[in-house]
């Protein structure tokens, strides 16, 4: 048995090792400013080019839908506050979650400090968006709706095609922003068909390079820019592209989407491997498990009677790293939006450990984290004050 | 005679091989997310931490005062707009030149159409900014005064110890904010020496990545984030830490500073050296070129009776790479703002390119370079229309 194994993987991943050259390569040889007028800037804007157009295939849309971010939360940011100033003379209202990203959540924040009116729609005890309340909730101002794909920390996947029929019945010229952080490479999705205006995607999460992303962005998409300058890519995000880090997003992409079926094949198995181990061991219950239907590499579990920082710190001694909640959240000790808005009973909402897997997770890794679960758990609840 | 004579390195830069090589292996090994609780996340962290340690010494200031933002543009944004947003009660007029990098300029742009003033500060022939101007545009109101180190352009120095003191002693409640991105790592500048409360740095502007830089914030600054989400740096700048990019950053702080003194006397000889050898054919000046009192690595000159572009693309042919104005104005055909303000005769605006070099400039390439305009000029001004 080796001595890591990374469950971590809703958190950030290894980068695949093509791609790490990759970056290196354009680093030391094709390091032009693509804004420059000779060879070695026009050598770097092919990188930019082609990785719009790798990246545009993912998603059948046209290389001029992408726009490249430093990441998953600036997209969301992009999306929210440019969608915002564009359209604040139309409407001031916007539809959310209750369990969403920060990055969604904390920029809606400031935005209704703005003096936007944000609707926050509840989810049902698997994390599901209640398409009813949507509907209701949309109004003649709404200017944006803003839901995810799959959530973080328990791998719920929302209707987001029926979402977007719903918008665009409903609510015509309300702009639809999908953050699909979590979802990209794993479950597909096309914005077009699933009427998504804006679409929210971080490099370093299927194995890219970190202070990269995109915000894929309809041709009917109005935004105005968060960040000002140069007026790269069109004016809407200025600062010299990160060629290295584009490049290896689109590599990253390409290499992510041509194992995607296998890949997603095989994480559900071991998904459905590790949730019949676990449950069986005593306190242990499934979070959003959804009949199989929640994504294929997150997995959500509450242990009774185990703080959450303890079950982790135990297995990081053999090796085995989890997240406790969302590790995006940036150390926070902070409870957990969604775990509450699913209704986690009060006493669990911190024993909940979340286990997430990646291309590179492996059967034998999953066994082995399921002994040690079974091992610590019996032990950790002994010792627990009543 | 090698085929590439790189002379764009105020556009951007080859990264340093160790940099690279950093960059990759953190992107394949130390690959955590800093916010995650286990060991990769506490390993991850630790290059984050090491890299504001690093940084903060080339300041002489604390790890604290350094904030990871995706590049020299992010870091003037954050810093115009988070101070306006933070101290908009206070007051709403900012000072600026006329010569700042369009990150700086068309983010006044924005914040004039927010409701803030902008003045925008002369300079005189050489491109330095008129000390008497600023002192009477200081006013109880104003919050910010914005100015650059090293102009992008001409590699004209601004005098920023005066106008720090000035700023100081008139407006001790305004901030001073300093766009750093040519000047660091070229001539030394110790923030709190010169009562600076903000200053941007850029990564690939001194053989760092691409897509990442530091804003340096003194201890009583002020700012509002502008970008909203997991709160990491303190909840400054949403976003997981681009670790690999952070690694490298400080990498390359490290091997700049440590090379400076001799860098920069060897750019200095070698500048005069070309500046000598340019001046001497017919029909070429020197802009802002100022008694060798301007920046060591940037070198500009106007070609009566040519135009740039076609100058660039006749070097280009040599394998000599130059730029016809800033490239980080995206490919615009703008005519450039410094320029102007300097007072360049009209027929020279477009007659202007800039020669810029770096750490890994050598002799032998300046030599061949000029050796290139003083074969190209007189060809390129036979045929022009008159």
């Amino acid at each position: 048995m080796k001595n890591e194994v990374y469950l971590d993987n809703s958190a950030t991943t290894r980068a695949y090792p093509e791609v790490a050259d990759i970056v290196k390569q354009v680093m030391l040889e094709d390091y032009g400013n693509p804004s420059s007028m000779h060879m070695k800037g026009v050598d770097a804007e092919q990188y930019v080019k082609q990785a719009g157009q790798i990246l545009a295939t993912s998603l059948k849309c046209k290389p001029e839908n992408i726009l490249f971010t430093s990441g998953g939360t600036e997209s969301d940011n992009l999306a929210l506050i440019g969608t915002a100033r564009a359209m604040a003379r139309r409407g001031r209202h916007i539809i959310t979650t209750q369990i969403e990203h920060p990055a969604v959540l904390e920029t809606c924040e400031y935005l209704s400090k703005e003096g936007f009116e944000i609707t926050y729609l509840p989810v049902d005890g698997n994390g599901i968006v209640d398409l009813d309340t949507l509907e209701k909730s949309l109004r003649p101002d709404t200017i944006l709706v803003s839901v995810m794909h799959v959530n973080n920390e328990i791998g719920a996947v929302e209707p987001i095609e029926e979402i977007g029929t719903i918008i665009r019945r409903v609510s015509p010229d309300a702009f639809f922003h999908v953050d699909a952080v979590q979802g990209y490479g794993k479950i597909r999705l096309i914005p077009k068909k699933c009427n998504i205006d804006l679409m929210s995607v971080s490099g370093h999460k299927f194995h890219g390079p970190k202070g990269v992303g995109f915000l894929y962005m309809s041709d009917r998409a109005r935004l105005r820019p968060i960040i000002f300058g140069g007026g790269q890519q069109k004016g809407m995000r200025s600062g010299t592209e990160n060629v290295p880090g584009i490049a290896g997003l689109a590599l990253a992409a390409d290499l992510t989407m041509s194992s995607l079926d296998e890949d997603v094949s095989r994480l559900k198995t071991l998904k459905a491997y590790a949730a019949e181990r676990l449950s069986g061991i005593d306190g242990v219950t499934l979070n959003g498990f959804n009949d199989g239907e929640s994504a294929p590499h997150i997995l959500s579990i509450s242990i009774r009677d185990v703080r959450a920082e303890v079950m982790l710190h135990a297995l990081e001694d053999k090796g085995v790293y989890v997240s406790s909640g969302s590790a995006c959240a940036s150390n926070k000790p902070a409870i957990s939006a969604t775990l509450k808005a699913i209704g986690l009973d009060r006493s669990l909402l911190d024993s909940t450990i979340r286990i997430s897997m990646s291309h590179f997770t492996t059967e034998e890794e999953i066994r082995y984290a399921c002994d040690c679960f079974g091992e610590l758990i019996p032990g950790l609840r002994r010792y627990i004050r009543k």
